[in-house]
């Protein structure tokens, strides 16, 4: 069987990592020459609007997924005439859009944030207006990793922020107070069987998230389970959907879905009896699921902008270093590291070596 | 970093797959054009004599290794002018020749079978003559698998044997009527710390190895480490080194060993926190050796000429398929399945799929 992907970076490798022992081959296709995942598979360098190539790298395999929510929806449309594409076009385009995703929440009863739709300089002053709090001002498309985001305290930064974030179709939301952040890690298969990984809770630094610790028996898995099984259905979704919620008041509030395998899942290479990279290729390949069951608490660190001595980190007993052999660049996800035994004294000794 | 393997066969393949995720990249070498590994880095197909391609292997590598005992040792010698090999040539040469090797056990009080250097059909026949029971007669060189080797019952059969196997150097050993077959995976590093896994206990059919099951807690398990460790001491040995003994009266007899991860040792990949290939790239790679405990007991089934239908056997939980990519053939070794959790029902739902 062989498998497309478009996207090359550090989840499609991971991927191919969790599909290679299993007899799966993998194409990859993405416009950057540099990609981590290349060397897995056979690898395409081309535009996502280069239709020539497309068809090379359809033909090439036997069902398509994405790596990320930013593939646009046109060429999973195009690939879509030819191929098996897994999660289905418009629910990565639900994802693609911030507006479209926080409307399918309200429309499910998922508790969200209140959010506006921001088309000029003058409505962002009107909603800053009539809104006291603190508002959170993002693009509705084509934001990650904390980019594409502002702050708006005062109306009168409203024509600064608009600016800022390129004077295109934003979102405004009321700014969540939050105890803590947390993702449910999900997926259905063809048959719409659904298994959940446990609850993760998450800690983001400029926008960046930097540590994940699974929360065994946390008393929300429940209620989020309940949000991810409205969505998938909803979406005739085939694959890993990640949710990220807000908690507040010990209510769940949803900031938004990925369409893909997370970065807050890493821990289920090691943690997890099947991994999140497994469980998405057996759903889109139409094998049963693995079972999700855990045999600890695992605690993930992302290594961001620069490698920390291998040696020091390998010296730790069952501290699990991850390098996707990507060259370091500030604010670079370059690794990662899991621990799947998180006592507080393991887990300071890997701080004090990664300097977090 | 870079490894250079000798040998691209699924040895080399589960090595590579222990080590990409590390950042560790992959030089394979191997006579053959089909080899699996080759996907997973660069591959140089080359003859083993052939000094300009080991050249260029060597070049591109910051150390070799082998995923076989059958490279010739004037190979390593050569390479190892240019560029670190592990473990030793010297190592690997008397594991080739089953009378060094069982030479060498006696030199350091590990016990064997009886066995006698022969080395013309009237050298057999008297050593049958004078030894009333059963003799397996085995090329001295380059047997796996079962092959290579003879039962003699009667005196008479000696030229027969003499010339089924190739009127070459063998080895009379005593045949040992055995209750079972375990094996010892040992790992030691540059500075001479040693690791060793749970005793495993294996199954042959054909003198191909079918089944194996980890044993903790065996009571035999500290003396097979105390016979690894004078062996690894001996040899001053880098990377895994695998005992087989056979237990007769509760006391252990080698039977060989192979300087390489094994066949018998495929389970550390769910079972264990650091897997044989991981720690065998720890070692030759003066990186700290991993924990080796193990969470449960484990077993695990080759699968051997054909590939069972992937989706019943995806479809028990807990149970891993290891596809290694390569063309069925009678007898050929294809892929391998472990169980974190053999039950007697989970195991005969495998064995039933499997037709075992």
């Amino acid at each position: 069987m062989k498998v497309g992907i478009l996207g090359a970076g550090q989840l499609a490798r991971m991927l191919a990592l969790a599909g290679i022992p299993r007899g799966v081959q993998f194409v990859f296709y993405d416009p950057n020459p540099e990609s981590c995942a290349a060397e897995l598979g056979t690898f395409i360098c081309g535009e996502y609007d280069d239709y020539k190539k497309l068809n090379d790298f359809a033909s090439q395999v036997d069902v398509v997924t994405v790596e990320s929510e930013n593939i646009p929806v046109e060429t999973l449309k195009y690939l879509q005439k030819s191929v098996t594409v897994h999660p289905n076009p418009d629910a990565v385009g639900t994802s693609q859009d911030r507006l479209l995703e926080k409307t399918l929440f309200n429309t499910l009863n998922i508790p969200t944030p209140e959010f506006y739709a921001i088309d000029s300089a003058e409505q962002l002053e009107q909603v800053a207006n009539k809104h006291s709090d603190t508002l959170v001002i993002k693009t509705r498309r084509f934001g990650y990793d904390g980019k594409g985001q502002a702050m708006l305290t005062k109306p009168e930064q409203a024509k600064e922020v608009w600016h800022d974030l390129g004077a295109r179709p934003l979102i405004a939301e009321q700014f969540m107070s939050f105890s803590r952040e947390v993702s449910l890690i999900s997926v259905r298969d063809q048959q719409g069987s659904i298994r959940y990984y446990p609850l993760i809770q998450n800690l983001h630094k400029n926008g960046i998230l930097v540590k994940s610790q699974t929360r065994l028996n946390d008393p929300l898995q429940s209620l989020a389970e309940g949000h991810a099984k409205k969505m998938l259905s909803e979406l005739n979704y085939v694959g890993v959907l990640v949710f990220e919620f807000f908690v507040c008041d010990e209510v769940l509030v949803a900031n938004e879905i990925a369409p893909r395998v997370h970065n807050s899942g890493h821990w289920t290479i090691e943690g997890a009896a099947t991994s999140q990279f497994e469980n998405h290729l057996r759903a889109i390949l139409n094998i049963p699921l693995g079972a999700t069951n855990t045999f600890s608490d695992c605690t993930m660190y992302n290594l961001v902008g620069s490698m920390p001595d291998s040696k020091s980190i390998m010296n730790l007993e069952n501290v699990r270093l991850h390098d996707y052999g990507k060259s370091p660049r500030e604010g670079r996800k370059l690794g990662h590291i899991t621990l799947c035994d998180p006592t507080p004294g393991n887990l300071s000794a890997v701080e004090s070596i990664i300097k977090q």
